[in-house]
């Protein structure tokens, strides 16, 4: 299916599928695959929903998409479908990539080639400066700079790439600036780059929204540089999406007196490379030159509705529990056919019942 | 030949023999094991020097001997024979490690296990505290601190070490204060730690004298902590020195931004552990506990006093350039005997002619 061949209806019952409740990434494409539209998808899903576990229903209404498409249209932003062909390919390639953004400003730029820079929001002055430079150098190479928006390390690597090009993920809806006093810079971004959102149109940043952006950050990047972050700060979080996800990570080392440079020491101490400049990062990034360019993503159509029955959902619901399983195992252990399994846990998930981990795992939630 | 046995004449002799010209420890062993005694080295030495192409000699006189004798009695410091059971042990295995050390203050200290903290003279204040730090909880787990009584770290670190036990090796004489601003802490160190030199009494340390003095401090220690070091510093060498010798080199991060950091990022990038605090010492140090402990130092005596013609002499300069070279590869080469190689090699070293290079190669002066 090509993203180019979308009527309004699949357009509108997309953002519906993706924006109903216990819809992530994974779920939205197995729906995909294997109702073939995301309209059949719509139609099955509270059937799925209730074999799963659960009475209610979250489904996003027709009102509701045709208001955030309408929303977007008005911003000047664009919805950006997985398997259109404007969809950046490196985060096409990350397991469970977004199956919808919505971007404001230069869509192009999502093409280009990208280097992440993040770090501290109360950053040093050393490291501010450090990031404008480095930020600037990486620009001269051609280089767009992704980041999120955020105090410090984000926004001085933002403002330093305005030039050569920046692109900043946000965890609430593209027309939801944060922090506040960001606004400024937000609109330069939309003028000159990209602004990159996973979530709804309107919805406001909240705790658990960042990791996505984070996610977002890494899988737009080829390579990521952590500049100042604590121990167990979100720049650390958005380093481990970078190694999941096959990026380079590259850390600035600082004194070990000052708590900021505590995340990016020990980065380093796991091998990230040691970061003093440009240089570094172009001498370490892979060699993306040489791999051939991603195929364009094409949804594979299974139109297999195997049904799973009561005694096979009392079987894998045995074998799961809070701790995460390998999908392969429970197919194994249960002796059940991968169809009928993966049937299962969908259910499972869309009742809300179902935790996804990286690694093919899953968990009761 | 045990350091207890020697007699005020073997003392004077070997004195007389370290103090000659281009008799350097690798030089000293030969004659030594050559000739079994200084006094016979020292004998034989003219006729060598005159066949290594040179007519004078710079021969240490008995007089200027006893007098340092007379000088380190008088202050209360002690020469200490590579083959006396006080020499340190770890440096005793060291590659051409010093036949003769002297030592103000307790010599029973160099025995106890040690690291090493150098750092740049002119180092940020941050530096200071964190290798007071450091040294203060290295001291609280058993270790000397070994440093060089310079400016900055090295001060930094005798003084925080001054309670548990501290060792400072000097490029000059064991009674020549460098710098001068140091001479309370190196009074306070005699006192309650040791001092330790290669260099004859009343020596000025001068430039050429620093690269052993670093060689000092890695040989008497376990492991070596940079703590700030810029390119082509001092502290650099010592941790090659370090490496040469098969201690661990431990570095501090710090800004890149500051040029007092960019040895030790480099250390780290080359493979020294990153350390923040005292830990990462502990933990990353050699087994040593299991090392089987190193045999006292004993002197092979050869005996043999081959002779080399002036064709064999004439062959080997042929082979030899300002290029260091493999001592092994001039002996097949030339197609002489090991010993006449030697023999030859030792002839010019006295001369002047010859340079010695780590990893046994040699060049033309």
């Amino acid at each position: 299916m090509d993203g180019n061949a979308l009527t309004p209806r699949d357009v509108r019952d997309r953002v519906r599928l993706i924006r109903s409740g216990n819809v992530g990434p994974v779920v939205f494409r197995q729906l995909l695959s294997r109702y073939g539209t995301a309209t059949r998808a719509l139609e099955a899903l509270p059937e799925l929903v209730r074999k799963g576990g659960y009475q209610g229903t979250a489904l996003c209404s027709a009102d509701e998409a045709e208001d955030e498409i309408a929303g977007v249209e008005k911003l000047g932003a664009r919805l950006l479908h997985f398997d259109e062909p404007d969809y950046p390919p490196l985060l096409a390639e990350v397991q469970a990539a977004p199956p919808l953004l919505t971007v404001l400003g230069k869509v192009a730029m999502l093409k280009q080639p990208a280097i992440g820079v993040v770090g501290a929001r109360n950053a040093s002055a050393a490291a501010i400066r450090f990031t404008k430079q480095l930020s600037a150098d990486l620009g001269a190479q051609g280089f767009v700079i992704v980041s999120g928006l955020a105090r410090g390390i984000d926004t001085a690597a933002h403002q330093a790439s305005l030039p050569a090009g920046t692109v900043a993920a946000m965890a609430g809806g593209v027309d939801v600036v944060y922090p506040p006093e960001n606004q400024g810079l937000y609109e330069a971004i939309a003028a000159t780059g990209a602004i990159v959102c996973e979530m709804a149109l309107g919805t406001k940043p909240q705790a658990r929204h960042f990791p996505r952006r984070n996610r977002l950050i890494s899988g737009l990047s080829r390579g990521l540089v952590v500049v100042e972050a604590a121990m167990k700060s979100g720049s650390l979080i958005t380093a481990n999406y970078a190694l999941e996800q096959g990026r380079e990570v590259f850390a600035v080392p600082g004194s070990p007196l000052d708590p900021r440079c505590r995340g990016t020491n020990n980065l380093i101490r796991q091998g990230a490379v040691l970061t003093e400049g440009a240089d570094d990062v172009l001498a370490n990034l892979p060699d993306w030159q040489k791999r051939p360019a991603p195929a364009q993503q094409q949804l594979v159509l299974e139109r297999k509705e195997p049904e799973a029955d009561d005694d096979s959902r009392r079987s894998v619901m045995e074998k799961l529990g809070p701790t995460p399983v390998e999908v392969d195992e429970l197919i194994r252990q249960t002796g059940l056919t991968p169809e009928v399994v993966l049937t299962i846990l969908l259910e499972l998930e869309l009742a809300g019942r179902l935790d996804r981990h990286s690694g093919n795992k899953v968990s009761l939630a």
